[in-house]
């Protein structure tokens, strides 16, 4: 028995990788897809992959199948998402939504980094956040909420957000951090974290054989990370943009209290890290001495994370990778509506990259 | 009921494809993966996407449990398949061969191109031909021994000859070639192509920012082209080196008889190959006008066929995309091995590429 | 005593390598650099490796101080060079056209190609065409018409026609071709060839990892190659993009005549063309059984070729390598400059790529 | 009248990188290039991008020719420039060594982090450490020394230690950093940063499409980056491999006193590094608010800087490119050689990258 699912703005980067991995999904039909740009079109025509494979077409976001549905994605930019979940809700569809709508509980803040307003802010107060491994009894209410009958409304985390959060959560919620002192986070993205628009900095003779620092000391992912990690004015992001498509690698300093440096070894660093993902099929915690390749990963919905103690300089350094579209965007998301409509978190999620 | 399966030289790129897919296959249980230079070490530790994954660890080639498989497949450079291909035969074990020792049925062939001598000549009388698309009856013939409870043996086609064929054969069976006259193929490889052999060649620092062509006039696959085909001393092959990691890209250059081309359009030609390869769920063939992208097979057991009929200098110009490593060697052996097995030919293969 | 020199179109790839390799040359004194759409601003702005370099800013076309220049070069798509040259030349300006509007001698083929009117036929018969190595006399004459107070018109070659004909016209010149045969190119370029343009196909995430053909049977650079070399309607061009940004190779397949294959070696061709390309400092004939690769020319105006005898196919398979932005494109067009303004043909040039 | 100078190791990365600029360089003459692995091949065989442009001939390291130079540039690994360099200067001949292993003042050190023991700690003592920007005094007395008629030996600074400490050192300088805090630096390089051995690493197939931390908490940069910096155990540097061959981005972050933190703009500091780099041909301080692409940088010796001043969280962030192996390698090599032998320091150095 199939749920019957959606995706709005399905043309975009993290909307095709959704209607890749629900077309797989053994418990999800899809059944619409929504472009307002693309609407009309062949889905094969627009992503030649999909040739022989799937005969969708895209149809503008109006679509009256949407509301029919158990579910519907949002893979929308901000704002729009805003405009479109509250009448799914009312509707009596579950919404996830992909975009950073409604990610940042305080509404202030939304509107101080996204310089706009935010229009509902009550469904703030009940969504739940998209992190399954850092939020489970938020997703355990909005499953329990749903199984009672109710449209639920799941904020995924970003991809910044995700990987940095799995890569520093365990060590911070440990009490290793110095006292009053500040994350420094640089991490790394492909190109389709820039998304499908077409400009001077997503030109392949600009990316190519290019990296380079942007965003930077203002990127909006930065109040979500703080607000996961309980850090206010205490992470300092910078992500730079690297020559490849798929991939994302945040690598995390974290200061370390003076007596958890003089002690904490990096061996004991992974081992606690296992511990606290122990029912994580997702997250990989890799041996001391190891460091994760986003190629490792690309391409599926897991997370592998590296841990080094430096005693000399007192920090704890955490390389965190995932692929941006998969568990930064599109497969959390159905990793998360698994869980609220009770089915496996891993069904239909690739856990394993293509090895080369 | 699952039929328990080897991958004998499973390190390789085209061996881990092997483990890549047949982890994932719901009628094989992969039982054994060996690599004499890799024996002893998790399958995780040599290539990390397999973290969480699978706890396998490669072995010697002479892993017992290789003889109790139902089928072992070779992925070991030519003249290490001449030499394993026997004794599993021997032991009732069925071969599934992704080097070049059993595709030309000429042994002197074989020599001339190899150089070396062909120690097992009376296996290439009844080996199948594995290229499922051209050779139907040969691999039903192999099927239906193997249902008589014979082992049987498949010399799985080369990746060149895989794309270059798939694209030309439905024109020369048609009889548009004009008499006499050579096909000029020109194809581009991603690295991966070149083997996990890191060498001058295969150095990031060389093969990015660059293509090359290699093997001109003497590229090993000519034989095996022209044996497809047909073709004998009338393929022009060069292939090129391309900075990617899969795809493969054939363009073929078919002249035409006069009178062909005089009233054959790109129309007539694209219906003409989509007939013949109506029952055949992993090749496409694109509208007239539209020429395949290799990203659009990669990952994926795809074949996408682009056709057009240049009038004003009598030529028939197609491309044929597939993943090198995929359609060209893993996907295609497992293809043949459900055809051999008694499965759905799909089974376990994937149809999609990544969309992006 | 240094030329002033202007370029039109300043900010597309082919006009900004002119800009790099101009404010470098040792003889000329750029003096103009126009644009429309970035009139007003910075150089260094636009393109950032020129901070600290030069303080020219862009301006828009109608930049009076054009023709008050020695020589302009025209860095603007087809019809706009049409427009531009007629006014230069009449103010005394010599032009060096990158465009196609003045390269096809019959008017009727460039208004059948390019569907526009050319509304200066009457320049087509005195301008010269600029390809050095094959077109001296014409360069020799432009020169001396300079020379004695004319303002002389060049249509510089395009980039996929310099690579091929440097390529075949040797052998052809030499009598070699099958009669009545045609000739298959088929090519691969890197993305700057397709333009600064950022649109679906320019945009990273689609050219990374991919290579296909596009302008199969209908590339407008196929009437300019079968012109330098002859061969009305006996060229069968392929172009294909490849994930690099600067690089052209391309192989060229000509069809020997039975009396040439059977007695031509490789090592006699690479005499043939030695012999012919000895006055050219930018050409390099390898060594038999040496093919080029595009890196070992990209940055510099250089030339590499490599050839082999194919007796079985009697065919002659040749790859020919250039910068398309370099010897394609700006540094062929400052080649032309020097020659007709009396320098050292490899005046400011660069003779050597970056070595890795 | 030219300098004679002479590459020990020229055919790796950062030798081949001397040789194409010292062939271009007007004041200097090269008159031996060693390798012991490619000696007796000529440099156009080893490198195809030198064909038709040099007939040198790789030798062994015992080139008599050496001791005839007037400087040599030592690109072998570290512990063959501690054989090489005495021998040199006894000779007469100045040595400007690319290798790590005069580059910390104290031995105990480098035998700690290189776990081998320093055979001439004398010269420690009196060499010059070769960052022109940042140890002019430096330079300015092995110039004097030179000019006085002695043979000096100049440490050149490694690639990682010049983006970060030309990013860091104004800063620091100033007195901006909060007391006892650490410096935190993440940067990124070019796979041309591992070396021209080909390895599992270097593989195309496992550098393309990923990025990836090496080294962390033990690259052997990090004692030069605190030597330099003045900041003993209180460096925490990560490198990174990015899918490039060129380039080097640094990103340092500097925890800001708090009144300084309250106080400073990012125009005052953009402002403050701008007068520290006025003299500095090859650095570019960008306007608040840009922030440098590799790519502006590849191929020449010029470094750009941007910055931002993160008033929340009291850090000074900055990124600073280079281009690895000119800047950070050889470039700078030539640069020091200049000011020693007293040309103008820009001398033969390109100033400019491609701009595409």
């Amino acid at each position: 028995m199939a749920y019957r699912v959606g995706v709005v703005g399905a043309a975009g980067y993290a909307g095709i990788e959704l209607v890749r991995l629900l077309l797989g999904h053994p418990q999800f039909k899809l059944v619409a897809i929504t472009s307002n740009a693309d609407a009309g079109q062949k889905l094969a025509d627009v992503y030649p992959a999909f040739a022989g494979v799937s005969d969708l077409e895209f149809t503008t976001h109006d679509n009256p199948l949407l509301t029919a549905c158990d579910a519907v994605f949002l893979a929308v930019p901000h704002t729009a998402a805003l405009a479109a979940a509250p009448g799914l809700l009312k509707a009596g569809v579950s919404v996830f939504d992909l975009s950073a709508d409604f990610r940042l509980s305080d509404p202030a803040v939304y509107e101080a980094w996204y310089n706009t307003q935010h229009t509902s802010p009550e469904l703030l107060k009940t969504r739940a956040f998209g992190l399954p491994e850092l939020f489970a009894a938020d997703l355990a209410r909005a499953a329990a909420s749903r199984a009672a009958g109710e449209a639920v409304l799941v904020a995924c985390a970003g991809c910044y957000p995700t990987a940095t959060s799995l890569g520093a959560y365990p060590a911070i919620q440990a009490g290793w951090m110095a006292e009053g002192s500040s994350v420094v986070v640089d991490a790394i993205s492909g190109v389709t974290g820039a998304g499908k628009s077409a400009n001077a900095r997503t030109h392949y003779c600009s990316a190519d054989e290019n990296v380079e620092a942007y965003g930077v000391c203002k990127h909006r992912h930065t109040p979500e990370i703080e607000q996961i990690l309980g850090l206010e004015d205490r992470v300092v992001f910078t992500p730079h943009l690297a020559p490849l498509k798929r991939g994302l690698l945040s690598t995390v300093n974290i200061p370390l209290a003076p007596e958890v440096a003089d002690t904490l070894t990096t061996e004991d660093a992974v081992a606690r890290y296992r511990a606290f993902y122990e029912g994580s099929p997702f997250v990989r915690v890799l041996d001391a001495g190891q460091f994760p390749k986003t190629s490792s990963v690309a391409g599926s919905n897991a997370c592998q994370i590296g841990l080094a103690v430096n005693g000399r300089a007192r920090m704890l350094v955490i390389t965190s990778a995932i692929d941006n579209l998969c568990k930064g965007a599109a497969g959390q998301a159905i990793q998360c509506a698994n869980i609220v409509l009770g089915l496996d978190e891993t069904c239909g999620l690739p856990l394993c990259a293509l090895p080369v």
